[in-house]
């Protein structure tokens, strides 16, 4: 009986995208608004998808409360309030975009929960903007 | 033109989870306040997703009504306002987790709805958890 | 400056409305589903909202952390996965109506917040259906 | 790096189903309170995923900027405010059932972007329903 | 104990902004995309706000099961899958603004309620535009 | 026929709270989190209610478009993906709290709407805080 379970949890914080590479006129041309040299932020939305098999004795494929730690303790608290581009060193050398950030924290998961559940995350960086890692014609 | 169709719905419930064969210390320790003896309850949010072949005189997968009304008779009216242990038979000897309850309700409307459509559904226990049956990586 | 701030908090509980004035007839009459002797459930969702004078020092007219604790503390931990009318003293001789429970919320919370602060509390006992206390009409 | 962004987005437009081969009966029959010969009509809420490779110099599978804008001259500017059956020609011959509205959006998306990239839309027609195209047991 | 209850419910419908009495030009200069001669619709959200005493019997300010069917049968019924132009007397002659559709559901629903309680509408055009009836600074 | 509208808006930020004549422990132990030095961020939800009397020969309080068009340039614009400490002069020496915040908003859209109507904002953070200005027991 294999199945997904999902739970969603709720951050902000700031960040500017902006490549060190590129010229001024080449950041603002790209990333427009979102190269403001102050920063911005967000409220991040995360939905995170866990599937795997469900434990007769249980009836539950992980205990959401132990989900629910976890992603409080490696997700929530790491980034809650910060600043994505000066205070997390993931993104010392990695732009902070959505695409970028939704793959961290996947990866940050699957590296705290068992290996045999395959994971996935969702990621609203608004009401109408958000980002799915792996893609959803990659989870299988 | 295969495509997916999907139709929320809505109904009330109280449970426990506890199991017979654990000792009270150790329903206590993996239930937590789930096991209140005394029963917890949830707004249950049901999303139902058939996918299948396009009927092109019609333009209709399934006639939403026809699924709405299924979804009525044979979910909601079957566990609205009751007490998922003592009132539904199915769980008299399995516990009413959300997985163990995901999968009842795909295998009711499974068994109710053209054995040519596939079925998964949502059923979220709370706002920020659900389970998703089948898992989203075997839905093809 | 008066002002109001808002905060938002969930919890989830189970209860039955019966009247033991009353006959079985009367009490199904009245309360119909909601009359289940085995229980039924639901989430609840709270709004509290807090008017008053804004602070120029801190700007804040009460630090929402502040709140957030409170509400956690006095209401969500009193009443989450409680039944209510086992559980909790105050429904021991009170019918657990949304009407009667957001009055007893508002008075809590009045009872644990500063006095020169009006208190209203919105309860959503479903996602269509919710209390106001006191009456929009009577908050002045 | 494979991932999925997602856009979402709003219109709205009168409708009605009406098939001219069926009788006046079949069609009441079929299509019921959808068949009203004045029409009827939604807000439809659409959103649509994107799946491809992230372009590593940016951080960006697709600058939802431009995502945004394309939804919005080929969509939102073509659908909203519209009578489906009258003012749009695609539906001349065409059920305006939700079914082929999401795939008309798709095609026409999927006309606008890279072809490198995979394409699912989500349309709801109602808060409660919605159809997915391609079909999510489809969608690899 | 005065409180108020609120009840939501969804219907949807076909209308044009369209003044006999305007020039064309007028016409569409007031009411742009809103004036298309073919209709457009939308999905009206609906929150009926009922204030008055509670019954300490029930616990009740009214059955919500009996507002239900008072807003399905009065509301839901009347306006739902129509034309608000040609297939609802009362917009004969009245235009069928979101401010003019609030305040005729108020006035239908105050004519079947007890006249001892006092209602107000909040009806949603869009997920971003509502009117609210009577208006907030005088519901008192 | 006096009515209130309301129209929903959207936009993102960062910002910090922090009082230059606290010492950097008073405005840790008051601000916490928001105080970090590198900023933070969200997304604001802004709901606003205009209340007046509707015009009877367009049954329009307002053009909803007029009022979209005004919070655009006026406040979406003015804030949209800016740090409030550091790109809004008003903030230059006034604490960025929703509180303050929310009435800056109201006064920018009194100061550019006709003086007969009557606003309230309702400004959320967070969506689980938010800030209404005036107060609720004030607008009347």
């Amino acid at each position: 009986m294999r199945i997904t379970v999902s739970r969603r949890a709720h951050f902000n914080a700031a960040h500017r995208l902006h490549n060190p590479t590129f010229s001024d006129e080449k950041n603002e041309a790209i990333f427009g608004k979102c190269n403001n040299a102050n920063y911005h932020g967000h409220n991040y939305e995360l939905e995170v998808f866990v599937s795997g098999e469900v434990n007769q004795e249980t009836g539950y494929l992980i205990d959401l409360k132990v989900l629910k730690d976890i992603i409080k303790e490696h997700v929530e608290e790491k980034f809650d309030h910060k600043n994505l581009n000066l205070d997390v060193p993931e993104f010392a050398n990695l732009l902070p975009s959505t695409e970028n950030f939704a793959k961290l924290i996947h990866d940050i998961l699957a590296s705290k929960l068992d290996p045999a559940f395959s994971i996935q995350v969702k990621l609203w960086e608004t009401p109408r903007n958000a980002v799915i890692y792996p893609a959803i014609d990659q989870i299988r």
